[in-house]
Formats: structure tokens, C-alpha cells, sequence
């Protein structure tokens, strides 16, 4: 049975120096969970800070969003990295945003990669297996975030393996393929736009824990966090969209170090 | 009285990528204490795993040795970077090199500043007292390396101001000036290449307590660490014979976590 | 007699891979020399040949902005690179920018430096004459933009030594002290925020050669550029002021290729 | 027939800030065309400049080496960039490079793209077609370096769409397959270590236009230039066999702009 509980978690703290990005100070009070950039693919150490800030201020709990070392490419971008270079970069980028949490009297409570590093962590589990290594050997009270839909006896064997929490991901404004996957955004309709339809699919899966497919077949689909999006102004109502939608559905928006 | 106990610091870790510097293998079994680079000024993920792993091999106690981000000057150009800055690139660059260290069951035993971040804090102390801010944020168990000779009440102050112990550090191969501070390198004399003057003076100060200044004066100098180096064969057969002189001399080479 | 002719020059192409900045569309097509960042401060390949086009397409003349290697200090802090430091960081990042606007049809017009390395050069002509000289190496028809007030026979002596042509550049929006340098942006009043009052020092500067300065005192002044901003819809509107209240006057905007 | 005259090309100015690499002072005198990092995968400013001047000291033509903007992992790792990012890098660092070129009195002769980008480009011509755009749209006099053994239909239809020469690269020290393709590194016998059978095989490709590949059948394999390496002495000693072994058989190295 469903718990009637769901993380909201948002990508934030992607400014970096003069570069401003994303409406942080509106979207954190919308979310539970605030996955931060680490200097890699985004954020400086002035804006880690700051960004814990506003976390601390609005009571939202913190998490490492480390990426690969492509500013230029904000991530996005396959690099050819080793498992021991992935290992090395996540531990790097969870012990520099731990260090700002010490400072803020916080602890970090999961860790999401950022962009290329978790699309090709779903094509491939021993990039799973590598960051939920990383993350065990500097902390293995932190939650690992994954990709729900896919693989799930995989991913959580590989939290067993390190004895780490995992939390699967749901992606409200994406299309699924049957088997569980995203569509890939190449493909028409792999993005959904209309805000009344993805609080509606949110809203499903969570009561439900089903969703329906690009194809209108229907499959069993649980998640325990919903990622979304500050980007711009309609994201922002898009987020305050789906806590009304839930709100109004009886389900409690909490972190999953609440309930997992 | 003195101590007779003296902690050998060297700047390790140097490494970046494709790029091999320092002997690290070498000296860090002649050494007490590392300071290793955080991946500003030098070191990647990759290297502050591997030169943590020697450290631990060889039992000597590890530190943060952060410095400006300039890659390309190594660290070694004044930045105008503000005071927050300064505090959030140490917090930064502490915590990434923590979590390797947990990652290998280690602790961090200190902080030492890089290069120009150190210099330009020898001529303000507002900087080591913003260094010191963050480190204590951090983690307040964290000793703070500086630069002995000058200021010494003032330090003292800014330590007991942020509950953090201070360690002072001599330079062997450096010339001092009567008031404590170190004769700059455009003057003539400012290093000394002579490895017998270099531990005859190291001697000196930690025995008696003196240094003899460039000009033939001598004047009160007690330090808790000295700056050796492991660039070349030479660097590391003057560490050798510090050693083996300090050694002569009844002095115990301990990592300043042992008796400060 | 003043030539009736001036140059509006406006800092452009600082957007950097995901991150966007300033209204480049917008300013570009109401100034006459565009200020192209070169990749170390700010700016990317990509954004550069971007650049060039909108350049290209609305007649606008080109130069190199080159900064520090400091993109998340904006290259607007003080950095202690060497003399030939700086004569690299320009000679790199001109033929950079030069390769864009060869694949594009178009020759730079001007170099202009930015940020603390253009306000260390205003203190310490030495750099002045580092950057003259590197210019000058690769392209002695690109024209050096520098601080119209202060030292200009230096600074002609210095354009002369090298071959190259020297625009001065004027501020509209600074306040100035009665030797003709900038009032301090720590001072009170040293920054004008009164678009009216900016478009009149502008066309008296033209017109009469003449400023009043912070202190009521009025001063010589002829310049050959006016540095203009981009950055926000207000500062567009004040560039648009400006433009209709020099060509209600008689004066024409052209970039400083057609008249030095 | 073949031509009797063959170039020997080598990487250069791989150097960064205090990090030094190769021995480019004694490899440059024995090679015909240097290929010089641009500051994305390796090399800086003055590293570029100081290079430069070496190969002008020896009459020896230099050439870019553009790479990807990864310098942690020395442009070896393959990265996901979309063509246009890499037509947009491969401008830029052709440009910095010129700059430097111009400043020494000397022009580009050729451009050799680097590690992963040059291997990315040999599984996908697409890549190959983007290089040339870039270097054709800066300096249509500059001449291409591809693999030599595969393609060469197609790459000879690149180079004459874009109006550039093309050399073909051979390497002495890698096996072939009978497709003319080099053998994965993965595979063993990949690189060949025995100075002589290194030496013989280009002299028979040199002069007979045939490589014997790793499975002892022989192709026909005709070349321009040969990459040798000047990373450590055993490599230099193996250059300078190489050439005695060129000038031994009559054979004349020269650069490519001599002769194609």
C-alpha cells in the first residue's frame, strides 16, 4: 500500500559566480529535498553556502547533486570517465558541500547526480554501483536518488551491497516507455507541458503507484521523490500546482530520510 | 623550556591529472604531517586519494593545504579575493579533502593555507582570522598552521577567539629578519641552499628556542612544525639529514595533534 | 575642435555555456564597438562566433575584452600575474577571438581589457604598455581602448612606441575627480544613476571637451569612445537616451576605425 | 611511387603552468612539425608562446593541436560534444594559437586535433567534416592531419569539399589490422615496444608503401607524416633511430608543406 507520503526534491544551487541561475529563493519553501550543486558542473562555494541558507531558513532538507567536471557543458555532456574517476568525483563533491552543512549546523541527507552522470548511471548500473560506493565510504547514512521504473531489484541490491538507503525518482513532466525507461527527449511527447497532466500523473502514481505509458498501456510505477523544476516562473507554478494536487489528495510532501 | 618534540610538515598531493609533481612517495615517510592540495591551486580528486592512502601507509597525519583557485599560477599569485570568499574557498576545499579521508578512516589533523592565500595572511591577519572562522565551522578539532616569528599574541588571540589550537611554523631554509618575519625573496640571502646551515638552524630553534637573524642578530624563535620539501632527490636528501640531525639531538619528530 | 564624432562601446558576449548574461540582442544594435569577452573571465567558443554574428549582422565593429583567468571572479579581481602573464592572456585571447570573426568575414577593430586588468593598468601604465605591446605583436591595426583623464601623454607615448592608434574611453555614469581620474566606487556619489544627468555630461564631453567634476570644478575632457551598458532594460533605455540626445546634437556615433 | 620524403610530427607544449611535460627542448630539433597543445586539454599562454619559439629556433613548422576542454583528463577522454561545440573549439584554439604564431613571425602550417577528439574522429568522419569546416572557415592554407589506412576516399572527399590539404599519420609504434585500422590498445600487441621493428616498419612503409599488420598479412599503407614521441629519453633515443634509419634508406624529412 502506498504511504501517502512523497519527497519533492528540485536541482538548485546552479549559480555560479556572476552567473545567476534558477529561482532558488521561490522554489526551496515549494520542495522537501534541495539537491546541490557542488562546483563541478555548477554552483561556486559562495553559492553552496547560500544556498544551504535558504535550505536552513525554510526547513528543507539538503542533498550533494555532484556532476562531472564540465562547467562549460553544465554537465550535460557523456564523458568518457572511469568508475574510479566517478567514485573520486563524488566523494569530492559530497565532502565540500558536507563541509558548508557543518558549517550551517545542517547534515546532508542524499545525494542525486547531476545530468550526464545519472543518464548514463540508468544505462549503466556499475555507475549505480560506483556512486552508492563513494557516498558508503564518506557516509552511509545519505540517501542515494535513482531513477524509479527500471532495475529495481538492481538498485536495490546495490544499497544493500553498500547498506545505503536508495530513493527512486519519478519524473512527473516525462513520458515512460512500457518497460519502465523515460522516453528518450529526442522523441515526440517525451516532454509533457500541460501542467494539469503531470500533477494528474503524479498524483497517480503516488495514490495508485501506477502510470500510464506513451503507448496508453498502463504499468506499476512507485517513486518516492518527484523531481521538479525552478528554472522560471511557470515551473514555479507548476511546483505549486502539484503541491495542491497532492495536498489536496491527503499526501504528505516530506524527505525521505523522514520515511525511508 | 622547549618541548623537544618537533612535527616535519611538506606539501604534498601536487599531482594533477596527466601532471606528476613531487616525490610524494619519498617524502612522505620522512614527514609527520602532509598538507595536501584540495584541487584549487593543485591535487584532483584522484591524487587526494591516492596521497591520502600514502599518508595512512606510512602513519603520518594528514591536513587541508588550500589555496586560491588559479591552477595556472599554482596558487602562488594574490588574488583580491574578499574575506567571504576566502572563508568559503577554505570551507570548500577542507571538506572535499574530509570525505577521502573518511573514505580511508582517517582524520584530518590540520589546515595550512597555500601559497599566496598563506603570504598575503602573514601581512593580514585579518585573513588568518577568516581562515580560522572557517575552519572552525568545519571542524573545530582542525589545527591551524602560521607562520611563526611575527604577531604571536595576535595569532594566540585569534586561535583562543575560535577555539582552534595553532601550530607555528619555521622555515629552515628561509632568512629571518630581527622582527621575526621572513626576509623576502627578491633580497639577496633570503634562501639558503646550504642543507648543513639549514639543520644547524632547525636545530638551534628547537633546542634553544633562537634563530640568528640576516643580519647576525639573534632573537627568540620557538615553532611547533618546519616547512620541509619533497620536489627533487636534493630536497629530499636535506630532509634526511634534518632529520637525522634533529634525531642526533635527542628531538622527537611527532605530528602536532600529539602535543598540542 | 572636438570632432563631432564618438564611439559607444558596450561590454557583450559575457553569457557562458548554460549561463546567459546581458541583453546582447538588445544593446548590440545601439552601439557602434562591441566588446567581446575571449573566454577566461567569461564568454565560451561558442557564445563568441554568436556574438561576432549579431555583431556582423546589425554593423557594429568588433574588439577583443580580454580578462584574468578568473571566471568565477568575472576577471573583476586584482590578480598578481607578471608582466609577460599579461602579454600571454592578451595575445591568447585576441587571436581566439580573431579566429571567430576570420570565419565569420570580419577583422577586430580594438582591444579593450577588462575588469581589474583595465583598472590595474589605469594605475600602473606599465601595464598599459604590456598590453600595447602584445596587441601590437599580433595586429598593430587593432586600435587599444584606455582611461580618457589621466597620464594621455604617457599613454599616447605609449601608443606610439608600439604603432598603434589609442582610443580613450569616457564614462558617462562616473563620477569624476578634478585630475581627471574616476571617483572611487567606494565613494559617495561616484556612480550616476540619473539618466538625464549621464546624457548631458556625455554631450557637453562631445561637445565642449569639458566635465564637471565631483567637486563642481569643470575639466578638460576628450574622448573617443563612451563605455555603455547592456545589462538590464534599464540600462537600455539609457543607451537609447543617449543615442537620440547625441544625434539631436549633431554628433555622430561611429566606431573609431572611420575617424582615428 | 612514393615520394621519398616523409614528416615527422610530434605533440608539444603539453606543459601547464608549474606542471611540466615532455621533453620538448630535445625533441623539437629532431622532428619537421610540431603540433602544440592550445590550452583546452594542455598547454597555457606561455607554454604556447615559449614553444613556438623553440620550433622557430629550429626551422621546425608548427601546427595546433586543439583538444577537448578537459584538462584533468588531458583531452583523453571521450566527450559527448555536439559538432558545432567541437567546430566552435576547434576555432578558438586555432586562433590562440595564430596569435602566438604571428607575435614569432611565423603562420600555422598545420592542425592535428588531439587524443579523444582525433579517435572520436576516426569512428566518426562527421567529426573529421567538422574539424575541416572550422580550420577551413579560419585558414583555408592550413593542412589537415587524419589517420592514414581507412577512409581515405572519404577523408581526401573531406579535404576537397573544404578546400584543405590533407596529411595522412602513420604510426610506427601501433599494430594494424587488415582493414588498415589501428589495434585497439585494449588488444595486446597493440603498441609495439622494440625500437627496431618500430624503425623497420616505417621505413617499409615509407618506401614501399606496405605495413605488415598483426595478423602477418600485409596491406598497402602510404603516408605523409609519422607521430613519434618525446615524452622520456628511451623515447627520444628511439626518434633519433628512426631518423638515422629515414636518412639511411634516402629518404628526406620534411614538413608537409614542402611537399603537398
Amino acid at each position: 500500500m502506498p504511504l501517502n507520503k512523497i519527497d519533492l526534491n528540485s536541482d538548485v544551487g546552479e549559480s555560479f559566480g556572476n552567473y545567476k541561475l534558477g529561482l532558488d529563493e521561490e522554489v526551496i519553501p515549494l520542495i522537501s529535498s534541495a539537491n546541490i550543486a557542488c562546483g563541478f558542473h555548477a554552483g561556486d562555494p559562495t553559492v553552496m553556502r547560500h544556498t544551504i541558507a535558504i535550505a536552513k531558513k525554510n526547513g528543507v532538507a539538503i542533498g550533494a547533486h555532484p556532476g562531472f567536471p564540465d562547467l562549460i557543458g553544465f554537465g550535460r555532456r557523456n564523458l568518457d570517465a572511469s568508475l574510479e574517476e566517478i567514485r573520486d568525483y563524488v566523494t569530492y563533491q559530497i565532502g565540500a558541500l558536507q563541509a558548508f552543512a557543518a558549517a550551517a549546523g545542517m547534515t546532508l541527507q542524499h545525494v542525486k547526480p547531476h545530468g550526464a552522470l545519472y543518464n548514463m548511471a540508468v544505462r549503466d548500473p556499475a555507475i549505480w554501483d560506483a556512486v552508492a560506493e563513494a557516498i558508503a565510504a564518506v557516509n552511509a547514512r545519505l540517501i542515494l536518488y535513482v531513477l524509479a521504473g527500471m532495475d529495481r531489484e538492481h538498485l536495490k541490491a546495490i544499497g544493500a551491497k553498500h547498506g545505503l538507503r536508495i530513493a527512486y525518482e519519478f519524473f512527473g513532466d516525462r513520458a515512460y516507455n512500457p518497460d519502465g525507461s523515460l522516453v528518450s527527449r529526442k522523441e515526440p511527447g517525451a516532454v509533457i507541458h500541460d501542467g494539469d497532466i503531470v500533477a494528474e500523473k503524479i498524483v497517480k502514481m503516488v495514490k495508485e503507484g501506477r502510470v500510464v505509458c506513451i503507448d496508453g498501456t498502463e504499468i506499476d510505477m512507485t517513486a518516492d521523490t518527484i523531481c521538479v523544476h525552478g528554472d522560471n516562473p511557470a515551473a514555479l507554478s507548476l511546483v505549486q500546482k502539484i503541491r495542491a494536487t497532492l495536498q489536496a489528495s491527503g499526501v504528505d510532501i516530506s524527505a525521505p530520510e523522514t520515511f525511508l
